[in-house]
């Protein structure tokens, strides 16, 4: 069986929220099977973290092929880098990288045409926000990305990384994010919103929110993985 | 700074423990440092347990060999092995090991001996508990090892396999668990119980159990690791 790679620690509690997902996903879909062999290289987030802020982004590209490496030399088949935001060096990175790659935003953009969707709402960090990433892919499959108003992307990003990278999930800010999807569905008319950070599925349960369907990109990516590894 | 490496998935739920133990002791003890650098070999536990049950401690060791080279070639300083079942074969592994290894014995052993303790009983699973390697280390530091009656193993080992390693945690079984902790105080006069399993402190939490001090092997074990990756 081939062994999956994961690019981790972007931040910890998201890296577990992979795992269980592989180990719990895996044993549902094959439950008298072995579990997959996993290998996790939890990097440095605080680096990746000065990188974004000083715009650094060949440095951070750089980074993820010199860590992706060491999967491959443990013998990873092919690897994911856990998190939303790094996607923003993604084609980058791919081009470079010792082992194939699936890409959550790819991942994600598959799944949101299956579905049927044209407009689609992204909530993340700033950086993902801010982006192209998930535009430009999204638009080659005629769909619309929309994102929230400066200030709501200052509110949510100030919370990604006080509170959700913390493991500090409250009811005020499950709250203030229902409210953002819901100003972006009768603004914009989303037929679902993304989930573009790995943190966001462990405040906003449950599939939807405000009336809109979520998007979790940690179990899409994850489904992705499997099939790839079953496949 | 270095590397931990960590064998993991034996089982899911206590790597998720160790890695979270990890990054949140590190955390608190050099809360403005980057996190540490970890890489996670998630193996195949299935094969573990069916090298145990066929006796077959040969092809265990050579295994743990092979899993401890992905590390190594991952760029690991040195590993650990997250369980305490696999124990059983960690002088062989030692000896071939291609990265220094960290014993969850000796660490447990040189905690138990700095509080003063002079008999300890141990808690795990059948292997575990029947198997010499907790002994023969206490031994050496002056220290003996007292385990459960034969009916009680059982019950232990039943438990462990059938609900702990499933992230099963009921309070029937904790209740059981410290009973049999308690037996042991009466009986043997132990003065701590070792959670000799990696699952066991996610079932017995709190420090103690019918008033008997627990050994958490767990965090003894992430305490040592963190210790020679800033020592």
């Amino acid at each position: 069986m081939k062994t999956i790679g994961l690019i981790g620690g972007l931040g910890p509690e998201s890296t577990v929220d992979y795992y269980r997902s592989l180990i719990n996903t895996h044993r549902a879909l094959d439950p008298k099977g072995d579990p997959p062999s996993i290998i996790i290289n939890s990097v440095n987030m605080e680096y990746v973290l000065r990188c974004l802020e000083g715009k650094r982004l060949q440095d951070l590209a750089e980074f993820f092929v010199v860590e992706l490496q060491k999967l491959a030399n443990a013998g990873a088949d092919f690897a994911l880098i856990t998190a939303n935001t790094p996607h923003i060096v993604f084609d980058d990175v791919e081009r470079r990288s010792p082992l194939p790659l699936i890409s959550i935003v790819e991942a994600t953009a598959d799944r949101a045409q299956q579905s049927g969707f044209e407009h689609v709402g992204l909530i993340g960090t700033r950086f993902t926000m801010q982006a192209t990433f998930y535009p430009v892919v999204f638009a080659r499959k005629e769909m619309q990305i929309h994102v929230p108003k400066e200030s709501e992307q200052e509110y949510i990003h100030e919370r990604y990384f006080s509170e959700l990278v913390k493991g500090v999930f409250r009811d005020e800010t499950r709250r203030g994010l229902a409210e953002i999807i819901a100003r972006m569905r009768d603004r914009n008319g989303i037929q679902a919103a993304i989930l573009g950070g790995t943190e966001l599925p462990l405040i906003l349960r449950g599939g939807e929110a405000a009336g809109v369907p979520l998007l979790d990109t940690t179990q899409i990516h994850v489904g992705a993985a499997l099939a790839r590894l079953i496949g």
